[in-house]
Order: structure tokens, then sequence, then C-alpha cells
């Protein structure tokens, strides 16, 4: 048993209210703090306030990542973190938890006297939630960001990213000059909410993740023939919708014949054409996104896909079309930060799960340029991007004092990986 | 072999070629001819002329109706006609035929001096597609309207019909004036195209209308839980557009097992909530549209609709409500009048078909005061309310045949029904 250290889960509760305040709307109890915004900005100069009070070297970067450091210059840091940005009426745990849990973190290393082998920092990134596509900040301290794409950025109300930056005090430039240098970080531990249910659902309370699931996401068109509903009789039609049924009701055999418990496929959007009550359907356009953690097992799936869909089409005298809008391969969490997860679990006495990711984290980014990984907590019926978002406090405590134990038994090592 | 009269398909042609002067757009080859507009009383003054020319006795009555009358007086008439507006950029058949058909018929009465025992009247009615719910002029003229209903009727585009009404010399007292006397009619008699592939299809020249289908039309509901496609596994969703698609792949089944060729069931209207690529929708609103000749058929149809809803509710963990907005039931056409058509078609030595209307017309209100029928005449590839609508001239002059035989079998009998 050596993961004897514990966080103060009443000081991470009260950080979480206090963050809260930022954005709060009591009519519809939802959080509105968009990523570079005055009110996120706002929470930002708090936040920043908060490290210094507990002794952090804080800066924000050009990109509007905060940052707190603590511990020897000169070498590679471990890294715990999240995002403090919301959706509009977000709730109170989404990103938040991450930070305020990182924060609790530097807390304890404090109060016990802890000198780490590696610095630790506590990193809240910029703009995660997806105002202008999402993951901003963990992608300029990645250098995943051309200066092209930051040029033509734009919200879906039509702001451009160079526009909100400047408002912010930042810009295009800074964006580009936060990208962190090649040893700068060791590792990056992120604990979030799950937000889904099957934590809840299985009463585990902690999710170790082994990556964040890959999606592909295709533009559908079927395309018949539209008729009147009444006088063409049901074996002369060209039904574009019926074709798409017969093909959402093949979709969970698809899944058992090429996929995993792990795989997901989903119609999200449907459009009909004309979509009249009275006129047979000559056309619909619909999404099909699907997900796995094994990207041949992607491939299988969109395969498996692509042909029921022809065969479909044939049977029901339809044209069918698509067009692939976006292929984002699986990202493994490193087996390695995995192990010290599981192991601090272990050692505390908690059940986990190892479980995909379906949503998309900062902790994709950082994977890619060092060995990363990241935590899930319970959301009460799977529940988030709601004020109805909520996780237990008992649930977050345990959560957090593994992310402490594990960012102990790392940053204490001199080579953890 | 009694029916030896035969019309003038040049003339036919003629008059319809004329007739599509009135609201034919050359540039995407539609007729824009709806009811109750300026256009629509151009042509109507241009039918009154004609059938004047033709020595009918004519008007207009108070709901748009044109009317002529040849033959003697104080007896009921036997009428013939169809409607002459059309949908916007629609075809040069749909109702006109009926109406030019039965002009045709004055002609070769006229030239053949055939006096009957029976008035002969054309009637091409008013505001039959519906820009204000539809079959005005039928429904006027058996009395089906009320002061009500026309006070608050309005189109899709929010005109009033009592200002269209205004606006065309006519007012809701004359739509409700127009009321036919008991007496004033013995029979109606339609020709039409059949809007439809069936007769195109089976290569069948004419087609004796049975009845109209009756219809009804459910707003359906199914409310399961909008989640996030990526986090919610496949076993664990509540997915609205799951349930509906099961129940639409179940449709050719309930027909098999409950229905008839005649029955059709459609799902023309869908809508997602949220309709996002990337969430699970947690609701969905159709419409589900049945028809069928025999109301205890469609009473079955519905039925086993609302099981099958039920039960793939339950298997989904959804919520299922449905509201039915409108059942109208079946309207047979008279026994007598179909054997007519029977009688000219076989002396005319002319294969037909016995079957439904699947879609709605003026004989299924002339059809509730007075023996009335219909016959089809073929679409090519079924296509009508379009520039596309097409029937061959030699099928017309068949249809235009049958009426005009059928017209004077029945006109020159003291009793025929």
């Amino acid at each position: 048993m050596k993961a004897h250290y514990r966080v103060n889960i009443e000081r991470i509760e009260n950080d979480l209210y206090e963050l809260r305040k930022f954005g709060f709307n009591p009519e519809d109890r939802g959080i509105y703090r968009p990523g570079l915004t005055e009110i996120d900005m706002q929470s930002r100069r708090w936040l920043m306030d908060r490290f210094r009070a507990n002794g952090l070297e804080t800066r924000m970067d050009g990109a509007g990542n905060v940052i707190g450091r603590r511990g020897p210059d000169g070498r590679p840091a471990v890294a715990v973190g999240s995002h403090t940005d919301t959706v509009p009426c977000g709730g109170m745990f989404d990103g938040a938890l991450g930070v305020i849990a990182g924060l609790e973190c530097i807390r304890v290393l404090n109060e016990q006297g802890i000198e780490t082998v590696h610095p630790v920092e506590v990193i809240s990134t910029s703009e995660e939630e997806g105002r202008f596509g999402g993951m901003l900040g963990a992608q300029a301290l990645v250098g995943a960001l051309t200066p092209d794409w930051i040029e033509r950025a734009e919200s879906a109300d039509g702001e451009l990213l160079k526009d909100a930056l400047e408002k912010c005090g930042l810009s295009p430039a800074g964006v580009l000059r936060s990208r962190l240098s090649p040893n700068a970080l060791l590792t990056f531990l992120e604990l979030h909410i799950e937000q889904g249910p099957v934590l809840d659902k299985e009463r585990i309370p902690l999710g170790v993740v082994e990556g964040i699931s890959g999606v592909f996401k295709w533009l559908i068109r079927l395309k018949g023939k539209a008729d009147h509903a009444g006088t063409a009789p049901m074996n002369m039609r060209s039904d574009a919708f019926m074709g798409l049924a017969d093909f959402a009701h093949e979709i969970y055999r698809i899944i058992d014949e090429n996929g995993t418990e792990k795989s997901r496929l989903t119609i999200g959007r449907v459009e009909l054409k004309p979509g009249y009550a009275h006129t047979i359907p000559g056309e619909v356009d619909f999404t099909l996104v699907g997900r796995d953690l094994d990207e041949s097992v992607m491939l299988a799936l969109a395969e498996a896909c692509r042909k029921v869909l022809s065969s479909i089409a044939r049977k029901h005298k339809l044209m069918f079309e698509y067009e692939e809008r976006s292929w984002l391969s699986p990202q493994n969490c490193h087996p390695s930060v995995i192990s010290y997860f599981e192991e601090s679990a272990r050692e505390l006495g908690l059940e986990y799960k190892k479980m995909p990711s379906g949503a998309g984290h900062d902790v994709q980014f950082f994977s890619k340029i060092m060995p990363a990984g990241m935590i899930f907590v319970p959301s009460v019926n799977g529940i988030s991007h709601a004020p109805d978002e909520w996780t237990q406090w008992e649930d977050i405590e345990n959560g957090a004092n593994v992310l402490l134990n594990t960012l102990i038994r790392i940053a204490t090592q001199e080579q953890p990986f």
C-alpha cells in the first residue's frame, strides 16, 4: 500500500463552486463559459490568482492556456489538467474537475512537503469545447496548428478565431508560439467525468481510459423517386426512407458481425425530401458516425456499412452515394500511464474498468508527443453538457486521489517511462 | 356493339393546348394556374366562351364552378367534368382532361344530333387542388361547406379564402348559395389521368375506379434519450430513430398480414431531435399515412401499426404517442356507374382494370349525394403534378370514348339508376 496520499474534497468542492460562478445562469442553472470570451478570460484570471496563491509559477501562454508550475527548473514536467471552458448551458464538472483536482494535488504536495524529481504543472487548456473546432490550446501546445488554419477558423455564428483571440489580448502569432519545446513535458494526466452511462450503470467508481476511440463520419444519400403516397402501390415504389430504415435495422447485426462492445454506429441527422406526409420520400440525406478503439475494426465496420447500403439500394431501386467527411484514427493512451493509474486504483482499493473514451479529450493531442493517459469518474445517468450534469463528491474524491497518487508516483521517479 | 360513338382527338388536343396557355411557364414548362387566382379566372372565362360557342347554356356559380348545360329543362342532368385549376408547376392533363373531354362529348352530341332524355352538364369545379384545402367547388355543390369553415380557410402563404373569393368577384355567401337543389343532377362522371404507375406499368389502357381509398394520417412521436453518440454504448441507448427504423422495417409485414394489394402505408415526414450527427436522437416526430378501399382493412392496419409501435417502444425504452390527425372513410363509386363504364369499355374492345383511386377527386363528394363514378387513363411513368406529366393521345382518345358512350348510355335512358 503505497498510495497513501489523500486530497481534501471540501477544497475541491469549494473551488468548483467558485469557478461555476463564472457564466452561471440561475434561470436554467447552466454555465455559459465558451472559450475565448470575456467570461472565459475572467475565469482564467481567477484561476491564475488561485494558482499563485498556492505557490505556482503561473503564466498564460499565447493560446490562452493557463499553466502553473511547481518544482525544479531544467527538467521535463509531469502535467495534470484539463480545460475550464464550457459548452453553452454546460455543467460544472466537464473539464473544470481535471484542473481543480490538479490544483488540489499541488496543495497536498505543498502541505506534505513533497519534493518531486520532476516539476509538476497544472494546465487549463484553451477552447477545448469547440467554438472554433475544439482543443485549440492542446493543439497549440503540441504544435498541431498551422497559420492558415488559425487564419480561417470561424465559429458557428460567424466570429473569426483571430478576432476572438484579439479581444482576449491574444493573437494568432501567440498561438503558434505556444508550442512546447521538445522536452518541456514528461507526461500529461487528465481526470474527467465519463460523460456516458457505463460507470454509473455498472456502479464502478473509476474508469481507466485505454484510448480515445477513432471516429468516422459519412454523409449518405439514398435517391429513389418521389411519388404520390396514394397512387403508387407498395411494390412500385422507390422509397428512399424505406432504404434508410432497412439499413438502420441492420446496424446491430453489422456490429455483432464486425465490431466489438466498444463499437458505436449512430444515425443522428436525417433529412427527407420532399418531406411531405402524402408524398413518398424520393431522397434521404443522413449522417452515419462510427467509432471504435481499433482502427482495423473501424475499417471493417465502414466496409460492412458500405456493402449493406449497396445491397439495400439495389433492393429498393435506389441510388446510393456517400462522402466520408472525416476519419480520425483512434489514439491509445500510453500503456505505462495506464499501469500507473491501475496501480494507484488497486492500492486505494478502488474497483475500476478499463474502457475507451467515445468523446474527444485534450489527452488525445498530448498523446501524440508524450506518454499520456486519463481516468474517468461516473456521470450520474450519463448526462453531461447540460445543467443536470452531476458526479457524486465521493466519486470525485476517489478519482482525485488516484490522480494525486499517480502524479506523485511518476513525478518522484528519475525515469518513470 | 352499342358503343359506336367516337370523339375527335384533334379537337381535344387543340383545346388542351389552348387551355395550357393560361399559366404556362416556358422556363420550367410547368403550368401555374392555382384556383381562385387571376389566371384561373381568365381560363374560366375562356372555358365559358368555349362552352357557349358549342351551344351550352353557361354560367359560373357563386363558388367559381363553371357549368354548361345542354338539353331539356326540368329534369336531373347527367354531369361530366373535373377541374381546370392546377398545382403550382403542374401538368396539362390533371383535371383539364375531364373537362375538355366533357366538352368534346357535347360536340359529338351536337354533330350527331343526339337528343338525350336527361340534360347533360359539363362542370369545371373550382379550387380542386387544395390552395385552401381542396375540392371547394365540389363541396359547395353538394353542400358540404359551412360558413364558419369558409370564414377561416387560409392558404399556406396566409391568404384568406374569403379575400381570394372577393378578388375573383365571388363571395362566401355565393359559395353557400352554390349548393345544388336535390334533383339537379342524376350522376357525375369523371375522366382523369391515373397519377400513378399501375396502368402504365401493366400496359392497360383504362382504369375503372372502384372507389376513392380512405385515408388516415397519424402524427407519431417516439421519445427516448438524447446522448453523446460516442460515450453511450449501443446497449444503453434509448435511440428514438432506431425505434422508427424498426417500425418502418415492419410495414411490409403489417400489410401482408392485415392489408390488401390496395393498402398503402407511407412515412413521408421525419424530424429528429436534436438532429446532430454526433448525438443519439432523443426524439423523433413522423407522419404515417395509411390507405385502403375498405374501412375495416384501414382499421386493421391502424390497429396493427399501434401494436407494433407499442411493442417497439417497449423494446427500445421509448415513450410512444400518436395523434390521429384525420380519418377519411373510403368512398365507393356507384356499382351501376361502374357497370356502365365496364360495358362501354368492353364494347369498345378496351382492356380495363378495376382499381382504387389513391388520390382524392371531385367524384368523392358527388358520390355522397348521387350515383357517381370515374375512369382513369395511364400516366406515363406514373408522373403528375409536374411538367413531365404525360398521357399518350391514343389513351386519351380511348378514355374519352368510354366517357362519351357511357354518358350517352345513361342520358338516353328514362331510369338509368
